[in-house]
């Protein structure tokens, strides 16, 4: 159901012509109120696609309508051309969706896209099809909208949370260039919870912080990462905000967590935690830099619980710790134990898709996941044999 | 000629049966004087092998008389009988040494190895290896000294720079684990121009901050580099300071790149210049930034001149530039201008092994070069069919 199993919410998915071959290719999410709150959440990447540029000025007031998510083009490094094409396809959803009654202004349209990097939209399709998905949209249209966003995706992503009385539910994509500081990804959330902007940019916020940006498939930070929260109060239910916000962190941990399942190429989802350390921020930086350890990855993909490659990132960390007092598992075997050799690594059973490293830094109580994914040569054939 | 084209050194390579598969395995180099100054950098990984720990304090008293190095396994995360096998090798080079009228101390031998990481060395067939390195101690030995020391190295790697009356050489040795802050690599340098420890230091450590620091195969930092300068002042010539420095940057800007000639897997060495930055600390973290970039080193592999997976690396970084000054050329071919797109695509030959990207940051008048590797189904094999 994703983004239409809240009330108050339609959406529509349809193949625009943006991807050459035919396939679903834009996406529009409408919120029918009563409330039009939203909180947004973008890459950090300092070079941001026109549509992020976009997103983040109409989501600052905290109000959006509707968004309009397109695949097969990322319209990003694009120039002034790019900037005017987003504006364009914000009004073209505000005019159309007025003249159906249902009145905005393009500045609460936010817009998002993904696809190739420094390549122009097709606006002669893409404008076209957001009448087309107008036409369609529908309170069963969540699957069909999950469906228009994917790239290299084999499989949409949705994720519902139902609580008492209300909903949280979402889509994303993301299948590369996942890293933290957000994934390639798109996200829509939704909630009939009747919460306001500040409690859902809280709840938004607190959620992405542990999820979103704990994932790392491939070390890359891609320039159109969005995620939006967007609610309509059709509930007429105010959770505490405490109940709020671990819905929406339960819905962000399972589409991140099929993020990282579905990840280019990959046949290893690895489940970094880092325990034992002097802070939050040490425990992060080292998952995120065992994460990208391209011989580490490389020895998972080979089934191969080489202890000795974690050591080697977590000394190119700035964290707290000292080698000698470092132990490492992989899958629960404790083959590194005080900096050197520990348990006899042939008892680490690695068959199976999920692979568990756990750090021990020594040095304090404070810990971090972080999810990240083998490298292959999948990896390497389906980002070099074609420009994407 | 490698470590023994300069007058005053003797080298040795012979296979002590620490590889199992029979191939050369231990390298002795001696300075027979009449100086032994010496000089040395190290890996600034924080996990550091036992080798370069004995190193790093027997080389501080500016004073070495031998070199030993071993492939075969790198001592590294071994504990305190790892450190305590690497001593016992240095008091079995000295006193080997010493039999054969060279007379010296363990604390003038200074210890390298390089291997698969958390194994201790086989010692019982180390120590005798020592004896049959030092009887075939030659002043002709360098080539067999430079081959012993190969891993996954498919060729041995030497230099000679030759100037008036002075020589300098080298070898080495490193195929993956290449970052910057020193590849996994070891490299011996030796020169019979009569040079002080003060001198070496001072030209060894501009040399490799500008060539080895800049070789960046594989993102992964190793726990056992180590670079060595050794002088014997065999020559008699006291080159000016300048002249020298010089010749050691020569000799270690060709080694650098006949290591990223023989990264593992490779098939494109990359040339990355980043122009017209605001300093040059803001130009070398861009350059290692892309030279990291997966979904870019994917990309140069397919000879897809994927311009956006720079602008998306350069955009993670925080390095003064406006994204929308941003230029970017492949092999000559400025196919990013202003942030958006600049020539065709299709102008841009990859058919070479060599290619040159050029970040234009548009923010200043520095520079700097990092050489980097493609990411290849080859290196995914060679790092995860076996451990190493």
């Amino acid at each position: 159901m994703s983004v239409t199993a809240a009330k108050g919410f339609t959406a529509a998915g349809i193949a625009a012509g943006i991807k050459q071959n035919g396939n679903p290719d834009l996406a529009l999410v409408v919120n029918t109120g009563p409330r039009r709150a939203a909180a947004g959440v973008f890459t950090s990447n300092r070079v941001k696609a026109a549509p992020v540029v976009w997103s983040q000025q109409v989501v600052a007031d905290g109000e959006l309508t509707a968004v309009v998510l397109n695949s097969g083009g990322a319209n990003a490094c694009t120039g002034p051309q790019g900037f005017q094409d987003t504006h364009a396809t914000a009004e073209k959803v505000a005019e159309t969706l007025t003249a159906r009654g249902m009145e905005t202004g393009a500045g609460d349209v936010a817009v998002a896209s993904t696809g190739l990097i420094g390549i122009l939209l097709p606006m002669d399709k893409l404008l076209p099809g957001v009448e087309k998905a107008a036409a369609e949209l529908s309170a069963h249209g969540g699957e069909k909208a999950a469906i228009a966003i994917k790239t290299t995706d084999t499989v949409h992503k949705t994720c519902v949370v139902q609580k008492d009385g209300w909903t949280v539910g979402g889509m994303a994509k993301g299948a590369g260039m996942l890293a933290p500081g957000l994934a390639t990804m798109l996200v829509v959330l939704t909630t009939d919870a009747d919460v306001d902007t500040a409690g859902l940019d809280a709840a938004l916020r607190q959620a992405t912080r542990v999820t979103f940006d704990r994932v790392d498939s491939d070390g890359c930070m891609s320039t159109n990462d969005t995620v939006l929260l967007l609610a309509s109060g059709a509930a007429e239910v105010t959770p505490a905000p405490d109940a709020f916000a671990q819905a929406v962190q339960e819905v962000c941990a399972d589409l991140a967590r099929q993020l990282i399942g579905d990840a280019e190429g990959a046949s290893k989802d690895i489940r970094i935690e880092v325990i034992n350390a002097a802070s939050e921020d040490d425990a992060v930086e080292v998952g995120r830099t065992i994460a990208r350890n391209n011989l580490l990855k490389c020895a998972i993909h080979g089934e191969d619980p080489n202890w000795g490659r974690v050591l080697s990132a977590i000394g190119t960390t700035s964290a707290v710790f000292e080698p000698d007092l470092l132990n490492v598992a992989i899958n629960g075997v404790w083959v590194c134990k005080n900096g050197s050799v520990g348990e006899d690594r042939d008892l680490v059973d690695m068959r199976y898709r999920e692979v568990v490293i756990t750090a021990d830094l020594a040095a304090g109580s404070d810990s971090a996941v972080i999810w990240a994914n083998d490298l292959t040569a999948d990896y390497v054939h389906e980002n070099s044999a074609y420009s994407s």
